[in-house]
């Protein structure tokens, strides 16, 4: 049995982060109806780059999902739409806080219509307080959750994350949830409605450890080689232009790394017997630090010395590294999403996927369909014929002509 | 009814990835027995700072478990921990990989004495794969994974992010998979094996959404200010030292930004008339938007500008900023941890908590006690009298003291 099996998603998201939830409950054998407003749908459409017209990001969040074309302004879709989550299991959205309700689609409306529905709302900034209608992107989650401030030194100021590191959380948060809100609709019959704030995951990372403000001190920034707590542990540059991540996190793994860097006589120097002196001289020692990986010249060098002596320890990987590196490959970890069949020479796209390592339930990758591609079928499942489902479409395309 | 109302978790964790686990587990009704090591106990009962000998980060991870000391490698201890799993839903472990399978805690012995058992272990590189016996910590993941290399610019090199984001999505991503296997579990009866890994969860965000590797292109770092694919969307530094987001992603709001910086003009000037078209030409355009925060003086005279004129941004907020953002408060994202009684003067730490925001589910949070604080009632149920426990805690004590 598939982990979702036989269960309804009705999705109104768009971009990255509400996609991101349906994609999981699709590749694990949930029916998910993507809506898509009419001409432009999904905004991930237009992302770059595109292959004979079609976005590879849109079918990296959204293979296996139906996708069909709804004016929700309009009373016709309006109409549709509630008729499909009336017997849905779960309802994802990621529209501004406010516009379901104003189309008659939000969850008090939908919970009368059906209680045992799962609706889960991903926004920047929520469903409720003072700044839940303003409209949020990635980078805005990534500053006004404080993970951005303390990334860099004084010299850089706050370094952005260049991964969507707010739409992934927002989109995992959301996941976590859903699956959560499943298992209690299993065992007490209830439906509920989701809140996820991009804002809000992210803060709840960022602020969960930081315990300095309790005792009236203020975080400073510690750059790339600096830890407030361990030492050494940081990142640091190569002679040969590389960097390498360096994780000596007790004593044990410390007097190691001071073995292998030919400096045992640093284990019974007091400035570094213990974490906390560590800590508290590793400007000191960054220098002693350096001696020796000048004396390596390279990376390699480096990384092995490190792995034979047992040290923690990483180069920084590029994307090229992920692509080369054996351990990715013999894990498993990689997945070639097939595409659709429209961008001919672009049979799939590589990614490292669904990150959850399951015994006994495996992902399924579908390649998505056409813009629109399940009009008929899922439409008409609800009585509509061809041609009344091609004016509907023909009248919501004029529509959106005139906005 | 509470989610987790009944269930029986056995975690036998350390740090912070495991233990975020469990700690949503147990917040959410979860009856959470916490395996420590004898003397030591959970390595982050050494994390500064500390009051009162008590770590206020082990504190915030593990509220509302029951700590209960166990030595593993003792035939005696080792027999307790399997007979506290025969009846267990489910088991937390994120030792390194090989190490609960030479104790006979492995996931094969555990399903076999228990198939509905699901076992979740969490660790760096995952349990297969030639480097699934390396040692790793957040740091590395966040090295492997790729997510460092782009923070930044070409003078920093990668930047690391500051927050323990390898640890915090590694706990997101293996509460969600036990979530979805609890679920799988309700509907065939049947537990499973979780294998999440710290690098994997990191690489899946991380390369989930870099095309250009697809079409033979290199990605190139952009830096706080640039973005490969929308413009105006970046991290600006204000002239009061402050800096601001500015994230106008399409047409629209970047004409109402020109239109707020008092230059309607741009909007149909060629360079500009397209996002396609500004993202190659942001150089251009970033001297123009700083001549208008020249003007602008202060962060709040910009972000009042911007906000007034709905472009959607944000300021880049510290810690100190959260405390006091009135959405953060209003919007109820503020949980105060009660502190163990033992620590006196700190009745309770604010984190920003359990970002889900369930309708139908609400969080409790129960303070930790001491360490082993449940040794005779969890072991006692075994029908060990006090007397035996006493003895088999000093046992271990004893044989710790030895190593």
């Amino acid at each position: 049995m598939k982990l979702y099996e036989g269960l309804k998603v009705v999705e109104f998201t768009t971009n990255i982060a509400g996609p991101t939830v349906g994609q999981w409950l699709a590749e694990y054998g949930a029916e998910v109806i993507h809506i898509e407003r009419p001409v432009i749908g999904d905004d991930s459409r237009a992302y770059p780059p595109l292959v004979n017209g079609i976005s590879i990001k849109y079918c990296t969040l959204n293979h296996g999902k139906k996708s069909v074309i709804l004016d929700l302004k309009d009373p016709d879709g309006n109409k549709i739409a509630r008729e499909l989550c009336k017997d849905a299991d779960i309802v994802l959205e990621s529209t501004r806080p406010g516009v379901m309700d104003r189309l008659g689609l939000g969850y008090e409306a939908m919970h009368e219509l059906n209680p045992r529905l799962i609706y889960c709302s991903v926004s920047a900034w929520g469903q409720t307080g003072p700044y839940a209608h303003r409209p949020g992107y990635d980078l805005i989650a990534q500053g006004a959750s404080s993970i951005m401030y303390y990334n860099g030194d004084e010299e850089t100021g706050p370094v952005k994350i260049f991964t969507e590191i707010g739409d992934q959380c927002g989109g995992l948060a959301g996941f976590a949830a859903v699956n959560a809100a499943l298992y209690y609709r299993e065992r007490t019959g209830l439906g509920q409605h989701v809140d996820i704030s991009l804002v809000r995951v992210l803060a709840s990372m960022s602020v969960k450890l930081d315990d300095l403000r309790i005792l009236h001190k203020k975080t400073e920034k510690q750059g790339n080689q600096g830890s407030p707590l361990l030492c050494p542990y940081g990142v640091f540059k190569c002679p040969d232009g590389n960097w390498i991540i360096i994780a000596a996190s007790n004593n044990a793994l410390a007097f190691q790394f001071f073995r292998v860097i030919g400096r045992e006589d640093l284990i019974s120097d007091p400035r570094f017997e213990t974490n906390v002196k560590r800590v508290e001289h590793q400007k000191i020692l960054a220098p002693i630090m350096y001696e020796w990986f000048d004396k390596m010249g390279t990376i390699d060098n480096i990384e092995k010395a490190l792995l034979e002596g047992g040290v923690p320890c990483s180069r920084v990987y590029s994307y090229e590294d992920v692509d080369k590196d054996p351990h990715y490959h013999e894990a498993g970890w990689f997945t070639d999403i097939p595409m659709p069949e429209e961008m001919t020479d672009l049979k799939a796209r590589r990614i490292v996927s669904s990150p959850f390592g399951f015994s006994e339930m495996s992902p399924e990758y579908i390649p998505t369909k056409g813009f629109g591609a399940w009009n008929h079928e899922i439409i008409g499942e609800l009585g509509y014929t061809p041609e009344q489902i091609d004016e509907l479409q023909e009248k919501w395309k004029q529509a959106m002509a005139k906005n």
